[in-house]
């Protein structure tokens, strides 16, 4: 389970990772479109938006239909419940480390007050 | 602006998509830690390591220190705030996608339960 989760994770983390793939989301988003609509879109040929579709498929984030000549791509499964969870688990972590590290600073500056105040008693 | 944020979201996504960089960051999130730490941690040898923890540090993910021959790594200054906002944003797309479905399938149930009714009238 662990391992599926994280091989699930490293896939859609990796199909996030390109602005073109982010846009095919977001367009797909507003309306359903077909590899043409979305090469078209983005100033691409049908192979370069095929294999990004490609990614995006295997990762759950899109999934395509074929009705005759057309492909139609739609929005997948994935709502990216797994990546959220991940990053705000990560975000608790993060303020967590910074807070203990605010309060460090915070000790140490009383520390150098007391010191300051007792040099000159 | 908006290509900088692109470049930034394209180095953070890739940064996440490998199980042993975000291993590296939860390691991190709960102490820093020196590069042979983690090479340790991870069963990895140190080139891989600084391999990940260079792909982490170009991501703003993490900041290293060399003091003597010892490097250490703790939590950039990345919270993953843009990350987040994505994220929520293509959320909220998808569930306004799904809702639209539901309310077209919902709107069909309806017409063929009237129809149904027209015709054993």
């Amino acid at each position: 389970m662990v391992q599926f989760l994280a091989a699930h994770l490293d896939a859609s983390f990796a199909a996030l990772s390109d602005a073109t793939r982010r846009g095919v989301l977001e367009q797909l988003g507003r309306a359903d479109a077909s590899i043409t609509e979305l090469a078209d879109a983005f100033c691409m040929t049908l192979t370069g938006m095929k294999k990004h579709v490609g990614v995006l498929e295997r990762a759950g984030l899109v999934t395509t239909q074929k009705v005759g000549r057309v492909r139609t791509c739609k929005l997948g499964r994935s709502m990216l419940a797994e990546e959220t969870a991940w990053i705000e688990e990560y975000r608790r972590l993060w303020s967590s480390r910074f807070d203990a590290l605010d309060q460090v600073v915070e000790e140490l500056k009383q520390r150098e007050t007391f010191d300051g105040r007792r040099s000159t008693e």
